[in-house]
């Protein structure tokens, strides 16, 4: 049934009737490989639909042992030759789609099973339905059916993750009032903070962070640290079993045996039986060149974020100092905001850089197949869009307040700039907030951008192509699809890299934000529609590419695994206040000492954790506004400095061994659990191993019966 | 020139005579089969040779595309058809070997080959030459090839490594004599140090271990610290060259693409055309088992390794009392001694024990394919011997006089006994001396008693053939391969479990024995010969087995991988004395607070690293033997601990964190190293990979000029 019309077209060229002659060129190479050609002229638009001929199908057939010829393996070997065609000019599509002689090559949607899909999956209110995704690769080819059955794996994972994760939530909103150590910030009137920045902070009470002190233990308590282990092993078991699920799909699919390069060969015999085939190269040098290009871009990433750091410190100053007294009041807040356009700005405009370098890189190393270019171009590209996306995250987790010195020698820049401190209830705050921030803001945006663009385009072609609606069947069908939006090879791609980078804001920084695999979950439902509707209905039909697996993704994946199990240790042993309050607990606090069991041991933790600094030692410009707090002689700041010589006391260090202990501790435990569960769980399921198994006896015995001069009887 | 002479036999099955009966019912079964059959009786015993029909030769050769039929390939198919024959008593061939009925089954030498391999490679005068990969493949089979192969392999690679070794080793005896630290320990004749055990130590002078020092400053400097990061670099590398150097050979033996299942479904087929495959099968409650059982002995291995620990100080203790006064007065001596021999015990006996226990677990899970049967034993095994061999090393390394508390209080086993404590010149000396012993000792003396036990028996064996001697030309070969020793599947899994035990040994402590890789060179050379000469010489025929890769070993050498990393780490970080001497140089030392270029950074270093004890706080047995120190009102003892209240001080948790910081630091560099490493160079060379897809091509080729009404032109 899902043979083509034989008098159907696999695929469309448009030109400006002004290059026709040029056109003719190709258009002639093409007949010469046995395509039959069917031209319409349409106002400027010069239109060649194009068929590929049967016995190069037969051919392939029977190169593949396929039974069955279906409509996307014509589009992909029409589209394979189309592109290997080399005319008497010596040009190939592309060098004439370059060069405008072209204006684009595409092939068909066809009405009724774009109908079917759309009915069956490509619209908002099958949100509750399961894909189907045999459908998906019958029309799109198994590539981005790969890709749709990769993002409703992971959606239908994140249900799991979800869930822990508010219940994680849950608890500590259960805990929100009475945890004592809320009670101890809340009722710190009498404790006056030093202030956090130099020009124009005044000092301030413990106990005006009351609100956000709550906030904070929402994400910085015992379920934290829970939440970060059982993510690490979410994350190895989503892996484990996507493998398995890709390989049922796979064997369903019968490609779990196919091989790529056989398939690479077929289609170059296919084309030109006379072909030799092409020979994998490496260099070692480029690899070197590569290597060194890839650092400087890392490079260059860690400078932005840090150049970042340096336009909040500097906006602030500077802005803190207008004349304008609203701009003045709110100077930090401005700065914040600005120092986010200018981030927003900096991730776009890098971006387009990324791609640009990537594909220069991969011009480089010279691959000549196309699977190795892609492998190579999506490594490059996911790291770029890494370090560009989460370098300052980095700074925020890692660095951000650690490096501030102490009142009587701030570290600052260029000799006069404080660095930026963390929230006033605890660098978890920042992470928190910027956390939120991304997953909220930038996911909603982006979906919006990302579905409204082609939308609107596509509404904006429309009018066009009804305005020149009463045409005959063939050509008013090419135009349909000609005001469709592009697609490239890159659309498959594209989508897999938003959804990878989701996975890894997912993972990685989950200990700071629970919420995140929710938020995930709930865009994830929607993305699944709105790129099933851009591929089916808003863009143009795409190449349907066949594959048995998502390549290189897999292992970017488990690197984001192992990237989350060491972040996430961090998170929790350095950014997080975890480890102080254990160490207090059990080493500084009211139970270290004693047996008694009716007190609480976090009693005079947040006392314990606030150093003193006698004003003297603190910057005059301080001073200047400090009207509410007159008879001050001393402030309080977070560390644990000796109030003598601010040095750094035996607590300190303590907590400092702790820490570390913790994150060595951690991510031992999580290799190992990891690897337990990648033991325990088959990458392959045995039924899928069994009907592999089936096949190659099958084959054999049909081998077997073919024997010439058998002497034993079967 | 291989082919064997046409009526020779290729196996030979040998059992006594009164069990002549059951003997033939098992012989007719072959018969059936079409095996051609040599009955010779000599003295009380049977001989039976057998010979597989050519037919099923033909049907292997035909299914298996082989151009040939070497005699490897004759014994193999031989064997596996041998081990699958059922007779009409429903017994097969292990059942009857269990029950005696047969003797033993074993192929037979061919004495041109055999002398051939002898004069190219199985003498000790061949020593310097390199493997004749090709003829071992084709007399031992690939298995045994790839075993020598990568024997080989490592023993070139491990060239590079005892060069460095030495000159780490050479660069520490370069200042033998020269580092202050040592100078500082030798004068120290008026430190007077604490006893090192409750009962019989006395007071001793920190000088007296001037000469430990120096031994212990070899192993302990700088160049460890480069040796471990290079050795850990070397591991990767390694591998990664293991890997190409394998590919090539797989490629040159045409095993490229060989697909074990296939093989296996054929050798099946040859057996009986009839037979349905078995099917692979996966419970996870077995897993559960398995895993809860390993953990089980794994707790075993480590409560043997503190047993012996116990042991010792029992031993010393009860020893120091006895009447008999040299025992008495080298009470710690013998301890150690008869520790050394208990270890020795233990370990023979748990090799054994673990044997058997694998062999139960792989049964519990059931496995019906050989190739997974084997992988798991093959995992098992060498958890099992790693635990048994590296337990007490652990111990050492990490815990021995770390957790023995502090003079006012000392841990004791049943509130009586001390804990051990480390060498007086530091915890690394007792690491080093563990892995010299192993090195040396262990190595020297398995392989002595690895070659002459069969050897022996070969001369013992050898006398009861020639006293039968004069017989007729095929008896007489039976004979002499019948009086041979006894080998079984398990051969070359033994010889690769004993060297991958040998590159646990080599990589995973070797920041605390930079000499290993140089021993282990040593012991490689000649242990290539040993197991050339016992294979070729000394054992009967192994049966040929094929294959293309070590399987499940490269797995097992990964692991090892990561293992050395985290144990290099952790020896530098916290066994040896780098990092606290870092600490005092840059925190503590005289360079700390001046920026005077002309004094030594670490003067005074050995007096601040130990902590001072009232001798009032002892224990009054100390002060019995305290004949030669009369005004000693304190002593000194390794730690930072106030002399007031014995707290650690803040020196103590600031080398703590530091050490911390320095294993996550190492591990993660190390980490990024091998993971740079192993994308640098490819796994398979491209000239492989060419070969592999010209191979291809050329199929395609052949396949398309086969093709029925093929229309257009080739």
């Amino acid at each position: 049934g899902l043979q083509p019309h034989p008098n159907e077209c696999d695929y469309v060229l448009v030109g400006n009737t002004k290059w026709k002659k040029q056109q003719q060129t190709f258009i002639e190479a093409l007949r010469e490989k046995g395509f039959s050609l069917t031209e319409i002229e349409e106002s400027d638009k010069c239109f060649y639909g194009i068929r590929a001929p049967d016995s190069m199908l037969d051919t392939y057939q029977y190169l593949m042992n396929d039974e069955i010829i279906f409509e996307r393996t014509r589009i992909r070997v029409t589209d394979f030759v189309l592109n290997k065609t080399i005319d008497s000019k010596k040009e190939r599509l592309t060098d004439l789609l370059r060069k405008n002689v072209f204006e684009t090559a595409f092939p068909l949607h066809q009405k009724t099973q774009q109908d079917h899909l759309t009915e069956k999956w490509a619209r908002w209110t099958a949100l509750y339905k399961s894909q189907p995704i045999d459908l998906v690769k019958n029309y799109l080819g198994e590539k981005a059916a790969l890709y749709f059955l990769w993002l409703g794996w992971y959606t239908y994972m994140l249900i799991p993750a979800a869930m822990v994760g508010i219940v994680v939530f849950l608890y500590g909103l259960a805990f929100f009032d009475k945890s004592p150590l809320i009670k101890e910030v809340c009722e710190a009137n009498t404790t006056i903070m030093c202030p956090l920045c130099d020009t124009h902070c005044s000092f301030w009470k413990l106990s005006d962070t009351c609100m956000y002190a709550k906030v904070t233990n929402l994400f910085d308590n015992e379920g934290t640290v829970f939440f970060a282990i059982f993510m690490a092993l979410w994350a190895t078991i989503f892996l484990e079993l996507w493998k398995r699920h890709r390989a049922r799909e796979a064997c369903h699919w019968k490609l779990y045996n196919w091989d790529k390069e056989e398939e690479d060969l077929v289609l170059e015999i296919v084309n030109n039986p006379q072909v030799m085939p092409e020979k994998f190269q490496h260099s070692y040098i480029s690899s070197i060149i590569v290597m060194f290009l890839v650092s400087v871009m890392i490079v260059i990433f860690i400078g932005l974020s840090l150049g970042l750091v340096v336009f909040r410190v500097f906006a602030t100053v500077v802005l803190s100092e207008s004349e304008w007294k609203p701009l003045k009041e709110n100077a930090n807040t401005v700065a914040v905001m600005l120092g986010a356009v200018v981030h927003y700005l900096t991730i776009t405009i890098m971006t387009k850089v990324n791609r640009w370098v990537a594909i220069f890189l991969c011009k480089i190393e010279r691959n000549p197949f196309f699977e190795d270019k892609e492998c190579s171009f999506t490594v490059k590209m996911f790291t770029f869009q890494f370090f560009t996306l989460f370098s300052s995250l980095f700074y925020v987790a890692f660095f951000l307040g650690r490096i501030n010195g102490h009142p009587k020698e701030y570290v600052k820049i260029a000799q006069q700039w404080r660095l930026e401190e963390c929230h006033p209830s605890g660098c978890m705050t920042d992470l928190f907030i910027q956390m939120a921030i991304i997953m909220i803001l930038k996911q909603t945006l982006s979906n919006i951008v990302e579905f409204l663009s082609p939308w609107v385009k596509m509404k904006f072609n429309s009018i066009k192509y009804h305005s020149e609606k009463n045409k005959d069947g063939e050509i008013d069908n090419w135009l349909r699809n000609y005001y469709l939006n592009n697609v490239s090879y890159f659309s498959v791609f594209n989508e897999f890299l938003e959804m990878v980078i989701q996975y890894s804001f997912t993972t990685i920084f989950v200990a700071a934000f629970p919420l995140a695999p929710f938020l995930a979950l709930i865009n994830n439902i929607f993305e699944i529609r709105l790129d099933a509707i851009k591929m089916t209905r808003l863009e143009r039909r795409l190449v349907p590419l066949k594959t048995n697996n998502i390549g290189i993704w897999l292992q970017v994946l488990e690197g984001i695994g192992v990237l989350a199990v060491i972040c996430n240790g961090l998170v929790i042993g350095i950014t997080s206040d975890f480890i102080p309050r254990l160490v207090y607990k059990y080493r500084f606090g009211p139970c270290a000492y004693s047996n008694a069991t009716d007190i609480d041991c976090m009693v005079g933790y947040v006392e314990n954790s606030l150093s003193t600094v006698n004003l003297e030692h603190l910057n005059p410009k301080h001073l200047q506004n400090n009207s509410d707090f007159v008879n001050l002689t001393y402030c309080r700041y977070r560390d644990y400095r000796s109030e003598e010589d601010f040095t750094l006391t035996a607590q300190f260090w303590e907590i400092f061994a702790a820490r570390f202990a913790f994150v060595l501790l951690f991510e031992h435990v999580a290799v190992v659990i990891k690897f337990i569960a990648a033991w325990f769980v088959p990458d392959v399921p045995m039924q899928v191993k069994n009907i592999d198994l089936n096949h190659k006896f099958a084959n054999l015995k049909k081998r077997l019966c073919m024997m010439p001069h058998r002497t034993t009887s079967l």
